[in-house]
């Protein structure tokens, strides 16, 4: 067995790399997987991006994302959720079977976490038919929750799941990613609940490191660099029952000043030591 | 009533201010409590600082802080526990009943949460007692998960309380900061829990304003500013049994930039609008 069998390389690990720079890697290296991002592969084209992966033999195991489903302002909700079919139509175009959603943050000026919580139900009734009936997966990520106010109130995979419970199993569930969970005491029982229940659509892999940079966004970890304990995440996922691909997202300023086919070697490499073995 | 009769300002909101212009500001706006840290009422001496305080008529509702307890290394333990004996004493000689107890993130190189964990509840079996003898109860406060790696392997109330309980209550208790809780949706539950036994030891508040500036530190917001809806906070630690002082914590660099007893003087202003009222 290849031993990146399972390994898959989140597009914005790379972003540097243009798509077929990207596909032209993940071949060379025996990468056999992609997770993409919708603004790269409208850029590129999203028929063209389809085919030119498919016709690497890559799978695409998300697309990223959806979401931002916590508006007040009726306008505002209605783009949201046509935002959101459009990108479940990509998602289908692409042939992954999942798409990302981050659910969004609190309103300007709203303080009301719970009721942010569930405009995001709300939303998710009126899409999660529509992804299935496509064969797409809404995967909620749980962000950590230094992102609760600007940019998702679902904040520990125990939330996740309570929100994706309320759907059917092949419409919505979660996405297990250590960089926002690694703290949570709570999310192992979390893992297992979800993965007994087959509601975890995506694992996906960024260690932890600190000083946070300024924004907190762009500060993800290289696999190995931080105080994650990657393979005993990899482990208690796949105890869950998970044997799907492992997808490595990294936002890192550092990685992508770098030359990307490098970065990605160094991340497969570090799969192998840090997560794999 | 005096409608300031349980605001206590945190030295480190005004940390431009000494001491006697701390106290000098408290006395002619009317604010009746302080919480100090060790490093300034070092620097002024203790014993004065104790004499200080007690002769403007101010309480102490807190001291900042003992803790970083999850060392591996023996002389860094023994150095630890020494440490937080002597803020214990410090703390006893402040005439202040609560130390606040940052409990430290994981040593270099490791990554595991719940043995750092389990080493916080150790040395808590040997300060617990020695705290109880001197009248000061420890306060375990739980940091934001963005700490966790670094500062605070503590993260939840709930976290907090199951390390507190395993303790009298007269020795350990929790500190119940809006600052480093008001995303989880566990921690209402956990605030009453905490209340319902006698744990709350201290009250803090400080608001959520992103963006977060680099090392996360320094961006804890004024009141009003944020997204945390401090009222309701308020009432929800009044429901669960609290009757002691507010606490306002705030660490901004923005704050600091400017006239100590300005800031002070709005961050009374804002707790009678923003929390009180």
């Amino acid at each position: 067995m290849n031993a990146l069998s399972h390994f898959s390389i989140n597009q914005m690990t790379v972003k540097q790399l243009s798509l077929p720079s990207l596909v032209e890697a993940c071949v060379n290296l025996a990468v056999p997987a992609v997770g993409l991002w919708r603004e790269p592969v409208a850029e590129y084209g999203l028929e063209a991006a389809a085919k030119l992966v498919r016709d690497a033999g890559l799978t695409v195991t998300s697309l990223c994302r959806g979401g931002f489903l916590t508006a007040l302002e009726p306008d505002a909700r209605t783009l949201a959720l046509a935002d959101n079919r459009a990108a479940i139509d990509e998602a289908a175009t692409l042939g992954t079977d999942t798409l990302v959603l981050v659910s969004g943050g609190l309103p300007p000026g709203s303080r009301d976490l719970v009721a942010a919580r569930e405009r995001i139900a709300d939303a998710l009734s009126e899409l999660a038919p529509y992804a299935g009936e496509r064969g797409v997966r809404l995967a909620i990520e749980p962000l950590h929750p230094m992102f609760a106010s600007d940019r998702c109130v679902v904040s520990t995979l125990a939330q996740a799941l309570d929100l994706a419970e309320r759907f059917p199993t092949d419409q919505v569930g979660v996405v297990v990613d250590t960089y926002h969970i690694w703290w949570d005491d709570t999310a192992p029982a979390a893992v297992a609940r979800a993965g007994g229940s087959g509601r975890i659509h995506s694992f996906q892999l960024a260690d932890w490191v600190t000083p946070l940079p300024a924004g907190v966004l762009n500060g993800r970890g290289q696999l190995g660099d931080g105080a994650v304990d990657l393979r005993a995440w990899r482990e208690l996922v796949e105890a869950a029952g998970w044997t799907g691909f492992i997808e490595v997202e990294l936002f890192n300023d550092g990685l992508w000043a770098r030359d990307g086919v490098g970065v990605l070697e160094e991340t497969a490499g570090r799969y192998l030591d840090c997560v794999f073995r």
